[in-house]
C-alpha cells in the first residue's frame, strides 16, 4: 500500500507525552485559579460566521485569518476569543447576569507568517469581567491579583505586573499638543527596553518633537505621586486616580509591592482599551516579553448591540509561554510520569492485582498496571521508560501472603508489605 | 453604527453560563478517571493536511468534512480523534514506549446535515492503547471497567456496556455460507432493539436467506457456553476464547455483573475492528442509543507505516450525550453557582474583605466578592441569582469587631461568627 508521509503542519503545536502532561498542568493551574475567583467557564464554537467575526477587524487580521465556505455558508475560525465573547454577551444580554465574570480557555487561528516561537493555532486564556453600563474599578485590581496567583502557583521565577493607565497617557500628551502623533510616540516609547533612552529621544526627534526632556522625565518616573505632577487636565487626573486607586488596591490584597509597579512605558492595542492596562514580564526572562496582558475596555461589542458593556480582562498566551518556558530551560518535562504508581504483576491470578488497584484508585493515586506478560527486567524496563518513581510488583508469594513488593524507582530501594499496610504506606510523589 | 446581529451556527452548541459549568463537571470526570489509568493526554491540532487526514477516508467523510485552502495549503479539519492519533504514533513511533496508552479530548468537525441533538462541532472523549506488534487482551477488559467508573462517578442512572467480539459474528456467519451477506445482515441484527425479532427475521429472509432461525436462536443467545456449542471453527473458536477471557476478566475487576453482558447483536463499525465491540445503554434511556462505543483493531496506522499498532479503544461523544441527559432531564443546570461562596462588602475599608477571601480561598473555596457598591437588597439579588448557597455579608460593625455574617440563602438563616473561627466553620456545599 502506498503510504501517506504523518507530518504536522508547520506553525501547530504538537506536543511528546510528557511535554504535554506538564502543558496540562500549567493549563489546570490557570484553570483552577480562574475558578476560584468565581467566574463562569465559557465554551464558544471554534467556527463562526465570518461576518460575525469580521464585524470589526480589519487589515491584519483579515489577512491572517482562516476563512472558506461550506455550502454556501461564509465561515471564519475564530482568532481570538474576545469578539467571541462580545457575541456572546450581547446575543445572551437578557439572560446574563452582569456584572459578568467569565473565563474561557481555548485554541485560536492566525495564519501568520511561520517563524520560531510563533504559532497558527495556539491556547488563549482569557479573564474578563463585563459590566452593564458601568463596572467598578475594583476589578481592574482583581485581574492582576489572579494573575499574581497564578505565577505564585505556576512557580517560574520572580516576576513583575507593569501597570499604566491610558487615560494618564492621553491627558498627559494632550498638554503637550502632541495628541496627533499618540500613535507614533507610544509606539516608539515601547521599544525603550529594547532600544535604550537614547534610542528613544532620537526617534522622538525624528518625529518632530522639540521638546522631548518632557517626554522622557514622564516615561522615566516611576511612582504616582510625582507622576501626579507631571501634568494637569480632567483625562490625566482621572487616569492618575483610577491608578492610584489601582496600586493601593492590591496593597491592601497584601500583593507583594515587588510583584506590580507603576510603569508609563505601557500602552497595548491602542483603538480598544481606555483605562488600566497590564503587562506582565519574568524577571529573569525580560526578552520573553510580556508573558499576560490585558486591561480595561469601555465598549466590549459596539458592533453588535446599542448597550454599553464596560469590561477589564487580561489573557495569558499559554502555547508560546509554554514554548518559551522550555526553551529558557525553567520547565523541563524529561521526568514526568502519567501515573503515580504503575503495578508489574508477575502472578497467575490477577483478581489480587485488580484489588491492589482499585485500593489505590480510591487512595486517590493514578494506576497504571503493566500487562506485557513479559521478563521483570522488560517490565522493570517499561516502568522506568514511562518515568514511574513507584513499581509495586506482584509474583505469586505476594499473592499467596496477601503481601507487595514496593519497589522505589528512582532510590533503588524495595520492600515487602502486607496488603494490610498499605492504606498507611508513604508514597513520596 | 450598524451593527451585526450576533448568532452562533446552527448545529454549534454554545452552552448557557450554569449549563457550561455542568458539561464542565462531567469532562473533568471523564479527565479524572482516564488519567487515574494512566493514560498520557494528547492534544493533536485542529488543522491538519487535507492528504493526511484524508488518507483512510471516503464517501460519507470526504462529504462532511470542512475542507479549505489557505495560500497553497489543502487543510482540512480532524473529524475525529482517531485518524489524528494514527499520524501521531506514525510520526513518533521511534520516541513512544509501547504499548502507548492516550485519551484526548477535544472538539471534532463533520459538516452534517443539520438536524435535532446533531452537532457539527462536537467533543470525543477517546482513550485508546495502541500496541507494537501484539497488544495484551486484558486491556480488552480494561477498556469497560474505565467505563464503568466514570459512569458510576456521573451518577446518570442504571447503565450496562453491552460486549461482543468481531470474530464469533465472522466465524458463525462464515460456517453458515453467508460471509458475502454478513455486512447486510449485521445492519440488520443492529435493528433488533428498535424493530423487534419478527421484523429482523422478516428483512433476513429479504435478503435471500433460509435458514433464518439459526441467526435468530444466534443473536438471542445471552451466555457464553451456550454461545461457544453455536459453531465450531477456528475463528470463533478464537473470538469466544476472547469474549470468555474478557468477561472473566471484568468480574475478577469487581464491576458488578449487572453492568455488563454479552450481547452478540453488537457490530459497530465493519471495516475497522477485528476483536472485541462495546457497546453502552443507559437502562432507563434505550433510546439514547449507545452513550460510549469502541473496540479492538489489528491495525491503527496502515496508512501511514509498514509497522503493525494493533490497540483498542473507546470514546464518548460528549456533546451529543449531554444534550441528551439534559432533554431526558437526567442532568439539570439550574441551580449550579460559579462559586462556593460570595462576600457582600458593606464596609468602607476593604483590607477586611480580602483578608477574609484571602482565607477562604487558601481553605479550598471559590470565591466571588461582588463589589456593586449598592444597597443589600441589590446585593442579595446579585448572590442569589448566581445560585450563591452562601452569602458572607462585611459591614463596618463586621470590620470594626473582627466578625462576619453568614447567609445561607437556600435556608434564608444567618449567623455571626468572629473570624478566628472561619477555619472551623462548615459550609454544607
Amino acid at each position: 500500500m502506498n503510504k501517506v508521509e504523518p507530518k504536522t503542519l508547520p506553525g501547530f503545536m504538537e506536543l511528546f507525552p510528557s511535554e504535554q502532561l506538564e502543558f496540562n498542568r500549567i493549563k489546570n493551574i490557570i484553570t483552577d485559579t480562574y475558578q476560584k475567583y468565581g467566574f463562569y467557564p465559557l465554551d464558544t464554537p471554534v467556527i463562526e460566521y465570518s461576518e460575525v467575526l469580521l464585524a470589526k477587524a480589519g487589515g491584519e487580521t483579515e489577512k491572517q485569518i482562516y476563512r472558506f465556505n461550506k455550502g454556501d455558508t461564509d465561515l471564519s475560525l475564530r482568532f481570538d476569543l474576545t469578539v467571541p465573547l462580545a457575541k456572546y454577551v450581547s446575543r445572551r444580554y437578557n439572560e446574563l447576569v452582569f456584572p459578568f465574570k467569565r473565563y474561557q480557555i481555548g485554541k485560536v487561528f492566525r495564519g501568520e507568517r511561520n517563524q520560531k516561537g510563533r504559532y497558527r493555532e495556539f491556547y488563549q486564556c482569557d479573564i474578563d469581567v463585563i459590566g452593564d453600563e458601568e463596572l467598578s474599578i475594583r476589578y481592574d485590581a482583581e485581574m492582576p491579583s489572579i494573575i499574581y496567583d497564578i505565577l505564585k502557583s505556576l512557580n517560574i521565577g520572580d516576576f513583575v505586573i507593569r501597570i499604566n493607565n491610558r487615560k494618564v497617557l492621553s491627558g498627559f500628551f494632550e498638554s503637550l499638543g502632541l495628541s496627533d502623533k499618540i500613535t507614533d510616540i507610544l509606539r516608539t516609547i515601547d521599544k525603550i527596553d529594547k532600544i535604550g533612552v537614547k534610542e528613544v529621544e532620537k526617534e522622538l526627534k525624528d518625529l518632530g518633537i522639540k521638546d522631548t526632556k518632557s517626554i522622557i522625565d514622564f516615561i522615566s518616573t516611576k511612582d504616582i505621586d510625582s507622576l501626579s505632577k507631571m501634568c494637569d487636565n480632567d483625562v490625566f487626573n482621572t487616569g492618575i486616580e483610577e491608578l492610584k486607586f489601582v496600586l493601593e488596591d492590591l496593597s491592601q490584597r497584601g500583593i507583594p509591592n515587588t510583584n506590580y509597579e507603576l510603569d508609563v512605558t505601557i500602552a497595548r492595542g491602542l483603538d480598544y482599551y481606555t483605562g488600566t492596562v497590564y503587562e506582565t514580564i519574568l524577571k529573569d526572562h525580560p526578552d520573553i516579553g510580556s508573558v499576560c496582558s490585558g486591561g480595561r475596555y469601555d465598549n466590549l461589542a459596539e458592533y453588535y448591540t446599542d448597550k454599553k458593556l464596560p469590561g477589564v480582562g487580561i489573557s495569558i498566551g499559554l502555547t508560546r509561554l509554554f514554548y518559551q518556558l522550555m526553551e529558557a530551560g525553567i520547565i523541563k518535562c524529561d521526568s514526568v510520569s502519567s501515573s503515580d504508581i504503575i503495578l508489574l504483576p508477575m502472578c497467575e491470578d490477577f483478581s489480587y492485582v485488580y484489588k491492589v488497584s482499585n485500593e489505590l484508585r480510591d487512595m486517590g493515586y493514578s494506576i497504571n498496571i503493566c500487562y506485557l506478560n513479559k521478563g521483570f527486567k522488560q517490565m522493570i524496563r517499561y516502568a522506568e521508560r514511562l518515568n514511574n518513581k513507584y513499581a509495586i510488583i506482584i509474583g505469586d508469594d505476594e499473592v499467596n501472603n496477601n503481601e507487595l513488593t514496593i519497589k522505589n524507582l528512582s532510590e533503588y530501594s524495595q520492600e515487602k508489605i502486607s496488603l494490610k499496610d498499605l492504606k498507611k504506606y508513604k508514597f513520596m510523589l
